[in-house]
C-alpha cells in the first residue's frame, strides 16, 4: 500500500488545477501587461482568478496580491506592518513561539533593524491565550502576527478573538493561513484579519504561487521592486498559469470543504485513537481544535528519522515536523514551544492525511506505526534505560 | 495571419518544457525537503535541474539559486551587493540609465537607505562605454550592475570587457541577463560575471521561475526569509515543476542557440531593412550588436499605442517597449536614455521575433506596419504640422 500522509508539507495537485494550468500554459501565454488581445486575455483570466480567490475569503479582488508562495507573503506582510509601524514610531511586534520560520526569521531580521519582538507562549495544548495577547499589546505595538493553524501540530488558534483584540487596540493583525486555507472556513472580515498569507501547494494547487491578502488601506511595502504589476506592490511578470491553477484548486477546496473536513476528522480521530494505544506516546496539540487532517505524536525512546525511513519502506510518506526545517538536526521549535522535552521532541511523527483518505489506509498506518515503533524501541538504548528504571518516562 | 512578435515580453512555452513540467506536477509532487523516497526523488530532479542550468552558463550547481523570476533575482543581487558593500563601508553603486525597472527601482530604494547610485549613459547606439565605467568606479564602489542585453532595444553590452574592469578594480559585477539567456552565449567565468539574473519565461520556459547565479564566495542576502531551502538563501518550498520546466527549456535553447540565432538574425535584418523604408523612421539601438530577434523603431508623427492596436487587428502581437511599464503613459526611459526626444519616443514599436519565424511572416509584418503607419499619419495633427513645415522633423 502507498499512502501519502504528508499533506502539510505539500499536496499533489488536483486534476482540475493541473488541467487549468496546462491549458493556460499552452494557449494563454500572453503577458498580462501587453496591449494586444492575447495579453488582454491573460489579464482577464488573471483578474478572474483574483476574484475567485478573493471570493473564497470574503475579500475584495483589489485586496489580493499574488506572490510566489506563503513565505514571500509572510515576509511581505511582516515587512509592511513593520514599515507602517516605523513611520508611526511604533517598533514592537507580537508573534508566537511556534510560528513558521518564514515569520520567525523575518522577525529576527526586523529585530536586527531595531524592532522589538515579543513571542507569546502557546501552552501545552498548542493554543494561544487571547488574554495573553491582550496583556502583551503595548502603546508601541505596530503588528501582531499569529498563524491560523500550526503547520506541525495543526492546532487552530482563536483567530477571530485575537483579531478582535487587535482591532480594539488599533493594532494591525496578520495571520499566516498557509495550513488553514482550503481546509478551514476563513472570512477576513468576520475573522478581523488585516493581512493573511496563503500558499497554493497546500491545497492541491501548484507550487511557487500564493497570495497575500491586505485589507484596503493597509499600505504594503514591496519585497520585490520593479515593474508595475500587482498594483505596483509586487514586481515581476504575473505567473498567470500558476495563479489560474491556484484559483481552480481553491474554488474546488472551498466547494468541498465541509464534506472533506467531516470525512477527514473521522479518520483523523480513528488514527489518533489507534496510535494512542502505543505505550508512552502522546498526541501533540489539542485533540479537537486541530486541522481535520493533522495527527502529530511523540513516542518516547525513538528517533523520528529512523521511524520515517522505516515507514517509507512500508509505503507511508510521513514526516517528523515541518519540511522546511528538515535539514536541521535541532528538535522542532514547535514541540519545544508546547513544552515537550528535547528527547521526546526528537521522537515525533506527523501524519497529515488527504481528503480522499480511507479507513483501510488509516488502519494500515496504525498497524505499521505500532510495529515500527516497537521494532525501533527494541534497539534503543534510551528505551532500555527507561524500561530498566535507569531514567524516567516523561510521557 | 497570426504572428506573436513580442517574445521579449514573454514567450510561449516549448512543448518539451510543458511536458517536463506537467509530468513533474502529476508524478513528482513530493517536497524536496522530505525524507521519504517521493521527497528525495523531487530533491534529485531539483538538483539535476540545477546541474543543467549551471552547465549552460559554465557555473557550478551550488552557485545557482532558484528564484520566482528575473525581478526577484535582480532584487536579491542588488541587495546582496549592497549589504556586502555596507559591511565594507562602500556605499556606491554603478548602473546604467536604461536598466530594467527591477534594477532601477531597487537602486532607488537603496539610495533611500543611504547608498549613492551613478547611472552610466548608454549613448545613441544603446551601448555602454567601458572607459566610462572605468572612470566612474570609485574607492567606495561596491557593485556594478549592467544588463547583458537591453529588453527594449536589444543592444548587447560589452559584458566581458565591463566585467574585466570590475574584476581588476575589485568591484562586484552583476548582470541582468534576462533577455540574453538562451539567446546569446554566456559563460560566467569568461564573461567575468559575479552575479547574474535570468527568467525562464523569456526562453520558452514557465513563468514564475528564474535563477540567480552568484559566484562562490559572494555572500547572498536573503530577500525571502524562512526555511532552509536553496542553501538557506531563498526560503519557500522549491517550485520543482517550474524549475524542471526551466531547465528543459534552457537546455533546449542552448542546444539550438547558434542555429536559431543565425536564422533569426537574417529575418531580423530583413525586417529592419523593410521598416527602414518607411520615411522618418529610425532603428533604435545599434544595428549589429543587438539580440538576434529584436527590432525596435521610432516613427515620427504617430502614437505607439494606436499602432499596436491596429497591428493587433491584423494579427500581429507587438509592443512599444517593456511590458513591465506598459501601464504608464511616460515614454520609455530606455529610448530617452539613448537620446530620443519625448515625441519621437512615444511613436516606438518593438517587434521581437521567435526562433521559428518565417520570411513570410516578416514580409507580412513589413507590409502591415507600413500600411498602418501611413494610415495613422493621415490622421495625425503632429504629422500634418511636420509636413507643412510648422514643426521640424527630428528623424
Amino acid at each position: 500500500m502507498k499512502i501519502y500522509a504528508d499533506n502539510a508539507a505539500t499536496t499533489p495537485m488536483s486534476r482540475t488545477a493541473i488541467d487549468a494550468m496546462t491549458r493556460c500554459m499552452e494557449e494563454q501565454y500572453g503577458n498580462p501587461s501587453s496591449l494586444y488581445s492575447l495579453g488582454q486575455e491573460a489579464k482577464e483570466i488573471l483578474e478572474r482568478a483574483r476574484e475567485d480567490v478573493a471570493g473564497v475569503i470574503g475579500a475584495e479582488p483589489r485586496e489580493i496580491v499574488f506572490t510566489s508562495g506563503g513565505s514571500e507573503a509572510d515576509n511581505q506582510a511582516l515587512r509592511s506592518g513593520a514599515a507602517l509601524g516605523k513611520r508611526a514610531g511604533k517598533m514592537h511586534i507580537i508573534s508566537t513561539a511556534f510560528e513558521h520560520h518564514a515569520v520567525l526569521h523575518t522577525l529576527k531580521a526586523l529585530e536586527k533593524e531595531g524592532f522589538e519582538g515579543t513571542l507569546l507562549p502557546v501552552h501545552e495544548d498548542g493554543l494561544v491565550r487571547p488574554e495573553e495577547l491582550e496583556a502583551a499589546i503595548r502603546d508601541d505595538t505596530c503588528l501582531v502576527t499569529i498563524m491560523f493553524a500550526n503547520n506541525e501540530i495543526g492546532t487552530i488558534q482563536p483567530i477571530r478573538e485575537l483579531g478582535a483584540i487587535c482591532r480594539r487596540r488599533g493594532v494591525l493583525f496578520h495571520t499566516d493561513a498557509v495550513q488553514a486555507m482550503g481546509h478551514l472556513p476563513i472570512d477576513v472580515n468576520a475573522d478581523n484579519v488585516d493581512m493573511l498569507s496563503a500558499s497554493a501547494h497546500k491545497f492541491h494547487g501548484p507550487k511557487g504561487v500564493g497570495f497575500l491578502y491586505a485589507r484596503k488601506g493597509v499600505r504594503l511595502t514591496n519585497l520585490i521592486e520593479g515593474g508595475a504589476q500587482e498594483r505596483s506592490k509586487r514586481a515581476g511578470t504575473e505567473n498567470v498559469p500558476a495563479i489560474v491553477g491556484m484559483a481552480a484548486a481553491l474554488k474546488e477546496a472551498a466547494a468541498n470543504r465541509e464534506k472533506n473536513a467531516e470525512h477527514m476528522r473521522v479518520l483523523r480521530d480513528r488514527l489518533i485513537a489507534g496510535l494512542g494505544e502505543i505505550p508512552h506516546a502522546a498526541l501533540n496539540g489539542d485533540a479537537v481544535r486541530r486541522l481535520p487532517g493533522n495527527v502529530n505524536f511523540c513516542f518516547e525512546g525513538i528517533e523520528g528519522e529512523s521511524l520515517l525511513l522505516l515507514l517509507d519502506d512500508r509505503g507511508i510518506c510521513a514526516s517528523s515536523g515541518s519540511a522546511c526545517t528538515s535539514g536541521s538536526l535541532d528538535p522542532s521549535h514547535v514541540l519545544l514551544a508546547i513544552g515537550r522535552k528535547h528527547d521526546v521532541a526528537h521522537g515525533s511523527l506527523r501524519l497529515t492525511i488527504a481528503e480522499d483518505a480511507t479507513e483501510e489506509e488509516i488502519d494500515y498506518m496504525i498497524r505499521n506505526v505500532k510495529e515500527v515503533v516497537e521494532y525501533l524501541r527494541g534497539f534503543s538504548p534510551v528505551w532500555r534505560d527507561l524500561m530498566s528504571g535507569k531514567s524516567q518516562f516523561i510521557l
